[in-house]
């Protein structure tokens, strides 16, 4: 069975990293014997932008829709077009349409990468956000009345439906239930945000019932935060609305010191459409164009998808050998994020090598 | 000059560390000739909604109106009653009907209480988070459709004014010239939350020109949290909406672990209506009834108290005497939370004492 893949680089250091992504998931397939058939994209980034007036081209839809995945690199550049026009014009594009309710991302501590945490080590940190990644607060609905005057009125809406959370609940109930502490927590703000946060405990009771060996508990999300600094290690998996979902699962990986090689997956877990795998990273203007950007977030995310695409074990296998290269802790092959004199190029080739 | 004070202590821990609270700033005021006059008052607390079937008084407003500020305990239990009715029937409506449209809070690292930050040490981290404190995320616009069918859908309306974020901005500017670094953070979700917040930064930009020695940036929430976290160093002020507001300020105190001591004040600059000061930890149902509460929340609360009053010189005495305190570290005094052997009442004397 050949599994299809849509590369899309996108901006910045996506570019870079994605070379390295392929060369390890490529790595990976040969081992395995995993047939891929990579195709590659030039849109959804600010350089198609800049040529069309557009992010995607009137088709996106059409052209992607039958891939089995999606590898995306990064998208943005605030200084050639607003993140809001680049944004909604690709990357949550992507998510709407092709309907990848979930968003998932694991937080866990690595050999060879400090955590701004002290006393920390691997083992003690370990678990998923899961992010409803379509509705709530990120909506389209609003406006603005008396625009540009002293007296002007700015509205958005946030919309949930039974629809949307319940199927984000079950999706994090499955995966609390399949792994050993079978623990959820729950984001919620009920003591403030009062018409949405309430009812959306009402459903984490409601859904809870299903699976009585899954244990529940719930924070808002200011406490919640906090929590993920103080005691990181109480956590096993943490289900939020689409915004925060979007916090924890950046403070999570800042809590692990991973923020830069962190994966995340938008999963339409039926498979009607394909899923998305991209780094949590963004498109590092800064660092664009220099060669050094870490490339373990784009070699993660393909694990992702490899796991998503049946394959525990290449996943597996990819995860240990970026594992094994970052305790063996070879200067001359890390990049300089973790201390390292080597490259995005260096970094990548031994983690292929590794397989 | 007498200053009229209204005393809530509210719920649970509220009522153990309110005693110490007036202690100390009554020794203040002794030794800097301040006249308070004391009023005690019973409602805004789960006693008072169990016996009345409402936190509050139909004629709270005109009861607690023309004092020069409040000094709350803290708010809520919610085994006895659901949070967004304890907080709704109190802490909010005096936010929103005194108009104290600043949520101000100190996130400061000091001696003697350990961060869960690595590498980290008093002076290191000292900035402020203003947070507005009247409208946006926390709105009473909204309502359900379809209830409790397949179907349903549930919304909630975010609001923001010119007139409500403009006036926030200007506080946190002027907050910011006042300080020797001079620098803005701006919080912001302008890529996601694509009609509100792109909004907020065209305010934050007209702000910037009448204020042209501060250095401003943003940063999107996500990101912002981690840095947080990662460089806790990069703030002065923070500034940012009700939601985004409530979170930083739980998480920054968090960072300097200084979660269960931190103080928040709610301003009505303008000095129309009371301002209210109260600790940032809540009514801690689980140790209430102990007596080992830390009372420094409610001291320093006292302290930001008397500043806003226009005593900032007593304002700073107390802060230096609970610094002192902690800096001898006399296990005897401490609380059990900062590894001590003593409860609320030895920390809140020598505290006094120390005055
Ligand atoms: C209790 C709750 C409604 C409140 C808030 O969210 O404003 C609290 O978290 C705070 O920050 O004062
Ligand atoms: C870029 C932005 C719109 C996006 C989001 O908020 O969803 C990003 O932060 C993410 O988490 O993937």
């Amino acid at each position: 069975m050949t599994h299809r893949i849509a590369v899309i680089p996108g901006d910045g250091i996506g570019n870079e990293v994605m070379p390295e992504g392929l060369r390890v998931l490529e790595a990976a397939a040969k081992r395995f014997d995993i047939d891929l058939e990579l195709t590659h994209f030039d849109f959804a980034c600010c350089d198609y932008y800049e040529k069309h007036g557009k992010m995607m081209p009137d088709d996106w839809f059409e052209q992607l829709k039958d891939f089995d995945a999606i590898f995306y690199g990064a998208v943005g550049w605030p200084e050639r077009v607003p993140d809001h026009v680049s944004l909604w014009g690709s990357l949550l594009q992507f998510r709407r349409q092709f309907d990848q309710y979930i968003n998932l991302r694991p937080c866990k501590l690595l050999p060879g990468i400090k955590s701004p945490l002290a006393d920390r080590k691997p083992g003690d940190i370990d678990f998923y956000v899961v992010r409803e990644n379509t509705e709530g607060e990120y909506s389209s609905v609003g406006g603005k009345m008396f625009e540009g005057t002293e007296r002007e009125v700015v509205i958005q809406e946030t919309v949930m439906t039974r629809y949307g959370t319940d199927r984000v609940l079950k999706f994090a109930f499955e995966l609390a239930q399949s792994r050993p502490r079978k623990k959820l927590t729950s984001a919620t703000k009920s003591n403030g945000i009062a018409i949405t946060m309430p009812w959306w405990d009402e459903r984490v009771v409601a859904m809870s019932d299903h699976y009585p060996e899954v244990s529940v508990d719930k924070f808002h999300i200011d406490i919640l935060t906090a929590n993920f600094v103080m005691h990181p290690d109480w956590f096993d998996v943490v289900v939020a609305s689409n915004l925060f979902g979007d916090i924890l699962s950046d403070l999570g990986p800042a809590c692990t010191g991973t923020i830069g090689v962190a994966p995340s997956a938008n999963i339409n877990p039926e498979g009607t459409f394909p899923s998305l795998f991209e780094p949590v990273h963004g498109s590092a203007p800064d660092i664009a164009g220099k060669g050094i950007a870490n490339p373990i977030g784009q070699i993660w995310s393909g694990a992702m998808m490899l796991e998503h695409l049946g394959h525990a074990d290449a996943a597996k296998a990819i995860v240990d050998a970026f594992e094994a290269v970052l305790t063996e802790a070879d200067q001359a092959v890390l990049t300089p994020d973790i201390r390292g004199l080597g490259n995005t190029a260096t970094l990548g080739r031994a983690i292929a090598a590794r397989l």
